[in-house]
């Protein structure tokens, strides 16, 4: 019997997550990740360590692995193309790049029937400054590539001076998003098989502080016509991209219920990590098996749930939440509890 | 932030989910296992190879970790005693000392007011003729030491011939146990802190097959009363040893509801593995939390389940569990399905 190996590019807490998930259905997992020890190659088989654009490296994570995989959403797409050449690449390379260009994303959204905020492609200072006056002063400014919690964003009110803002982020391209009214946020976890078949876990309600994912409940304060749409959404979006494996969509929930689809991770997502603590099988598992051509797991949750991250020095707060009753907590092997560093999560069983 | 290192001797399926609920904690791991790339590795930080008794090994395992740990109950008691010079270890060698002779076993049990079958030690061929007189010709005769999962045992009915019986069993120190008329198996998995706390999860309902645990279900079908007896001897024998860790204790239930202790396992136990699916600490998180002076977590079961072992060929119906709703499904890594081998274990919420 030789055991199939999946490679998992980035070293993160949801790589870790996953090679566990996947050492527990008996795969062996390969890292490919420039930091040493990382924390998932410390639950791995094997860690490559260098950057995810070497070519050898790459050559060596094709020739090792089976299938090949990976926990965040700014892989380069050309790498992904390569290996692909070799080996199965889940979620498929078309989902890196709709992901990882907001413009292109909320472009693909639309098209396959999915509201999204109104937004312009914003290339200059001049650009911004109409882009701006389409919106009445305000929206919120994004870097098109490379945002993540937060970061590379502006937010205009009206009245707001425009002045510098496009040098301000970077000269890179922009996009210009419209504030969407909204009463809460909400995203849903959705997964594909290779046999095309799609499951959701039940919608989330998350909070933010920060930019940063501060809570996950579930669940979520919607009513039944909103969980619908949001699973109705993901079946058209993993559909549309011919997806496979577990990816995330946040949504924005309007006073009438209705949603607007914020942005999407092609990948296991922290509003969903309440999975492992509430389901039989955890997203993570439901990844693994999505990848790897097993059937997707059921999504039923058996408790209601509250996930809570602990962020940078969060971690002290450790040693309260262990004596909690009903408490899962999970912690990522990280050293040094930086500000604004993901250090672990915990999910209190309600 | 340094991280706390925990060795772990034994690299079988215990050591590879102690490891991994190691490190949800956010606690490194070292195994020491002589066979390389072993279940526990696999998910490990780091793995000595090398036999349980290496001095050279012990130095470097004391060396290396903050607390030392095991998950089979045949680590050599010096072995233990040597490292409990450099570092804490858990369980205490004395727990090793009495789980590992089935004589000794049954006299600390006794003498903490467990009662346990009648029995009688057998050193030779005119004992065992002797012993066997005394329970009316029959009585399952078992090595002293070293024997699980229902090795190194020979069965007498009424009438059977002893002729030869003691070479058989390899001529080493032998017990004779007197037939238990018991209508059901149960076992509780308790652990103990350093500060004296202690915790059970419930009583599990165990059918074994060839001498090897088959199916745990949970709730077992027992009155209050035996559970309770379970649960108070748990707290005799974990306080009798200054225990420190999950134990193991598998009990006979009588007709009349009454106890007879069977063995116990100085570490976690397969009877325990239900807790990973149905529990928000598992009897594994409970280990490491007990070893590393962490607060015991709670104990309540969320679901009614029951745990299915997958032995030998077993795992050709991995396929059949995945699609099944409420199963989880947990492999070990293994890649040769011998005979009698445990290869993982499927546990389904009721």
């Amino acid at each position: 019997m030789t055991q199939t190996t999946i490679g998992i590019i980035g070293g993160g807490q949801l790589g870790r997550m996953l090679a566990m998930a996947a050492a527990r259905l008996n795969f062996r997992t390969m890292i490919l990740e420039p930091q040493a020890d990382c924390p998932a190659a410390q639950v791995a088989n094997r860690q490559i360590v260098a950057s995810y654009t070497d070519p050898s490296a790459l050559a060596e994570l094709a020739r090792s692995c089976d299938i090949i995989t990976y926990e965040f959403e700014n892989v380069p797409v050309e790498a992904a193309h390569k290996l692909a050449e070799e080996r199965p690449v889940f979620p498929p390379a078309k989902a890196l790049e709709v992901a990882q260009d907001r413009l292109t994303e909320k472009q693909f959204l639309n098209g396959v029937g999915i509201p999204t905020a109104d937004f312009r492609a914003v290339d200059n200072q001049d650009g911004l400054v109409a882009a701006l006056a389409d919106f009445g002063g305000q929206g919120v400014l994004k870097t098109r590539r490379m945002g993540y919690d937060g970061k590379g964003q502006k937010v205009f009110r009206a009245g707001d001076a425009a002045d510098g803002a496009f040098a301000e982020l970077g000269g890179v391209p922009l996009i210009l998003e419209s504030f969407v009214p909204f009463e809460r946020e909400v995203s849903v976890i959705a997964a594909r098989g290779t046999d095309g078949s799609i499951v959701c876990f039940d919608v989330a309600e998350n909070v933010h502080r920060n930019g940063i994912l501060h809570t996950s409940t579930v669940p979520a304060r919607i009513t039944p016509t909103t969980e619908q749409a949001a699973r109705a959404a993901a079946d058209k979006l993993l559909s549309g991209l011919g997806y496979v494996g577990v990816i995330g969509i946040e949504f924005f929930v309007l006073p009438d219920g209705s949603l607007i689809a914020n942005e999407i991770a092609p990948r296991v997502h922290n509003s969903g990590h309440w999975t492992e603590a509430a389901c039989v099988v955890s997203q993570f598992e439901q990844h693994i098996r999505a990848v790897a051509g097993l059937p997707l797991g059921a999504t039923e949750r058996h408790s209601d749930c509250v996930m809570t991250n602990l962020i940078g020095n969060d971690i002290a707060d450790v040693p309260a939440w262990l004596s909690r009753t009903n408490t899962l907590v999970h912690l990522y092997g990280k050293t040094e509890a930086r500000p604004g560093r993901k250090m672990g999560h915990v999910t209190e069983l309600k």
